[in-house]
């Protein structure tokens, strides 16, 4: 499976599945130097693992990482740095119902297409439980990101119908929802136990915004900051679509009000507006960086529904087992973290190229 | 500028200005043995080109491309393909009164904070007319997914707020906007047109089918194919969002409502519903793709606007020249080369995956 | 450290120190459904590993692996492949005395410069040890090459100024040194044993030759077969030299002389000779692969030796602990490796190329 | 043909056959704000070129080059740059009778095999004249080693049997062998001159010495910098061979008479000795590193051949044409220009790694 290595001078490589013996990641290409130690990296797991509250799976997984090598003294050595997070508490035979069939919503059938194999034991490697491995490298990220005072926030925009109105950064991690509006953040987690207990699930759009970040970052024509960033997360599981800035909606604007006017105090320059979301031409502008990503309703449910075996016979399937009704709330740490990492490559790269 | 090379065995090098002499492509990857020949790459050429009809830039530009390696006795060899196409319509003293300003909604300001110089002729490197080179990689991209039957099918869904409502792919080719229902066509033709008039411009969503896909293109966890096609379409410089099937419409439903159910008639295995577009955990399921794309208004327009200058004074600035109002039309031809190169990448990757 | 990962699809990126909690590996692009077991690399690793015979090191490692990921029910999945080895028999106190010394010949003046920082147990990540990881996914590389019956087979050639004149593939892993001349083999381990009682060391050739290699593995025109495998096997540390069939030799002899003629018996084409090595044009041309490669004197010897302190203070140093007086007899493994790594890695994209 | 792009930050992509309309190479990652303009890189090219003295082929080539983008106003712009040279005195008639027979030690075989088709005209892709793409790039390496007054000096060793027995830089282009020891270079001289005349070939060493070579460049463990030299050098067609610092000749010493002992004079830090080539652990140490290349005699002799055509029937050839007798004189600046290539990428990548 090429396809495990993200990044080109932060590089990483993730492996694992979701009920194997680990999961893990190894990053080549950090910087010496930087202070590093298991709970900076725990910090981030903890706000990713299963079981924090009512509203996520009860999959209770500790998710204790362990740094295996590229750390010297409390300090990054310049080698490649491998995370390793056991799997703990995996119940397999959960899935052995599932062994021949095809749940909808998930990969079973195109990983079994493609490899002509499949693990099936909770996805495999294409459980969401893969994401830990990235969440662990972003914590790595940071603590580049952290030399130049980069901060990025994600949080839960809406969930289902229910949007948010305001955005108070403050609130954020004092909801389950991960939501920025402490009001819409009751409405959501209202409706998320609602489909919990309907053995149904739903989607929502995650925002984040990355503050700080320097004018530069980004690397025309085909590895621009806004096509990295879509790639990278564009490829966490559950996510269906990206847009920057005004996104969708600038597509029904004039050039005149859309564009943003270039302003400046005679010392610094910046935008009247920020439609384009910090990014012009591929390249970070200054301003503050703004995305949003779609998050489907997750495909595991454990209502009743019409799929097919692998011997192509007609059949219903229920998904039980331990599930998130609404991805969002998890998947804000794993945004945050693939941000983390297209970023800090587009950093060490910039450091290359500029005389 | 690390970034001008795309994809992992079907790779391309993109090279070029606006103003420069030539633009052009070199092509690693491609199989020998496949027919090729300059008008097959003409054809996609001329759909891009400018000039075309009345709702497009006027710069004259005839984009002849001439195959300089790679092609032996009208057979790719499976040496890399240099394709090249000559600037021959510059006007570049056009720009000379742009060189100290900043126009707004375009890359000059980013590419001189990063590089510290840059070419003000037309935008140069940041200029569309970088997409030359992309369009004329996808002709060759082509002629591998031909060998598949795979067929990729771009148009104009929206111009401004003016939806089209029917798909007849055999209409696009017969309006200048590119729409596949004619009756929208012509009211976004007349939106372009007074776009034009007002020295303004409008943007779009240009909507792209994959047809005849096999299963298993995609390779997990980074590269899914859907993380793959973001990373290229994101690149092209006008584009600001994308999703895929549902897209943001599925953060709205329940899983029982999104989920596509398998079927089956006993000998293939389809989906009821194709919310999810053709592609699940990253790999195609032999559905058809379907993905959209956030068109921007063109940033060029002749009406004043506020800007600055590389001094830091503040200034209005008015950019004549030869643009598009409404960069959709010729866009397509783009986003369909950039899927064709995505998809023959993974075609090749698969090829080497599979025992 | 960007470096630690080699290969285009068969793609492996190791991690580790000599004196750390582990070294490990993860492969990706290896194809699903090949039969892989945790013996299948412990072979392989005890092969490598210290404390074989009275010539090697007597550090007592099990380097005993686990895999981590991609094998399910016995069977390679398509998914990243991780493998682990547990350091156990570290004695970093032997080191603490070497902290602020350079060891000539080693890499702590290098890696310091380089990183600002250096693991000075054992060499950290410079160590030979590091090797193990190599081993460990040459024997996944092997499951590939055994599809095809391709075989590689590595040997001591000569050790110090004594050379073998015979070659006797069945006697190599008869003898301690790894020789394929059991006469000179007995010399070679009274070289090494007296290097050994004197606290001193010895280099050595290795050659290797790579049977049933199909024609066409091998990229024009920088990853051409003797190009990647060059680059494989140089990045091994000991190693200061590579040579492909008369390698040096041919700088003395005539076009007339060296060319290899082409003849057949009108079914299949062999060359009369093989001066090439098995390599034209950097593309196998179905013939044995023969090369050899200079393994310099181990570096640790615990003679005393001029050297200077990180404080530029010129002394002496005694490198005492546990070192290895000749390289050769645990580096065929690793050389072995390397080519198995190269070489799935061009019949994987063979696949991809050949339509 | 995956396999025309080469190194990391600094990275090129050549294209471009022995016949066909034109040779090239994009080089992406250059930093801007070089001085950059066509001169600069004829000046190499030109001592590249065929037809330079009576030792080298005749075919006359002027080998111009044209800048196709990525300078502006003199200077790199950050932008690739495209460097173009058409191909003016094809003979390709010379090889209509060639076309179906294999020549001896060259690629006509092996990439029929590989690609099922070949452009038999003088090798195609194969040839010895794709280098010229190498020669352009490295002329641009070159500017940004000037910023670090690293100096690269390639010289022939020997020719045949012929040893040279001093080093004088001074007089390497005093004569057309490239030889740094004038009174060796005649003997040269009259041994080419003779091969030339029996219609035969003779092969040589090349070395070369980088002076000025900071430390801390080459990238542990697979990337080390004997590596990367390794991989570019060997990728040259004709040459077999490569050794660094002592190479070979060290496998026969012990351990204390290869370490090169650390001295220092209190403020620098350097060895007594340089048997390690000026590379330790793969990084650069900061002494001159030095490395020699087996180059093999021209393939090409118009003496009679035995071959065999496609058909597998043997026969006779003779490989009429314009050739060189002693490939030596004209690999040297080739050699020169892929170590340019390949610490010009060490530096970038060295400026992002260091804090």
């Amino acid at each position: 499976m090429p396809g495990s290595t993200f990044g080109r001078l932060f590089k990483l490589t993730t492996f694992g599945e979701s009920h194997g013996p680990a999961l893990g990641v190894v990053i080549d290409g950090v910087p010496p130097l930087l202070d590093l130690c298991e709970d900076d990296i725990q910090h981030d797991l903890d706000r990713r693992r299963p079981g924090q509250s009512s509203l996520t799976t009860p999959r209770n997984e500790a998710d204790k990482v362990e740094i295996l090598s590229g750390v010297f003294e409390g300090k990054t050595t310049g080698a490649p740095i491998a995370l390793l997070v056991r799997n703990t508490n995996q119940h397999s035979k959960d899935y052995s119902t599932l062994k021949d069939l095809f749940r909808p919503g998930h990969a079973d059938y195109t990983f079994l297409q493609k490899y002509g194999i499949r693990d099936y034991r909770g996805g495999g490697r294409s459980s969401g439980r893969e994401t830990t491995a990235r969440v662990a490298a972003g914590a790595v990220a940071k603590k580049i990101l952290d030399l130049l005072s980069i901060r990025i926030i994600g949080y839960t925009k809406s969930v289902g119908s229910i949007e948010s109105h305001t955005v108070d950064f403050s609130v954020i991690e004092q909801n389950p929802v991960r939501c920025a509006d402490m009001e819409a953040a009751k409405k959501m987690a209202d409706l998320i136990e609602q489909m919990k207990t309907e053995g149904d699930s739903v989607g929502g759009v995650v925002e984040a915004v990355i503050q700080g970040c320097p004018t530069g970052l980004g690397d025309p024509v085909f590895d621009k900051l806004d096509a990295m960033l879509s790639h990278g997360l564009m490829s966490i599981g559950t996510i269906k679509g990206i847009e920057f800035g005004l996104g969708f909606d600038a597509t029904k604007l004039k050039g005149s009000q859309n564009n943003d006017s270039f302003i400046t105090d005679g010392t610094q320059i910046h935008t009247r507006t920020n439609h384009a979301g910090g990014i012009l031409g591929g390249i970070s502008n200054g301003e503050e960086i703004v995305l949003r990503v779609a998050v489907k309703p997750a495909s595991s449910i454990s209502k009743s529904q019409e799929t097919v075996t692998k011997d192509k016979e007609s059949t219903q399937i229920e998904v039980h087992g331990r599930h998130d009704p609404c991805i969002c709330p998890r998947v804000v740490p794993v945004v945050e973290a693939m941000i983390a990492i297209v970023l800090a490559d587009c950093v060490l790269i910039q450091r290359a190229i500029k005389l």
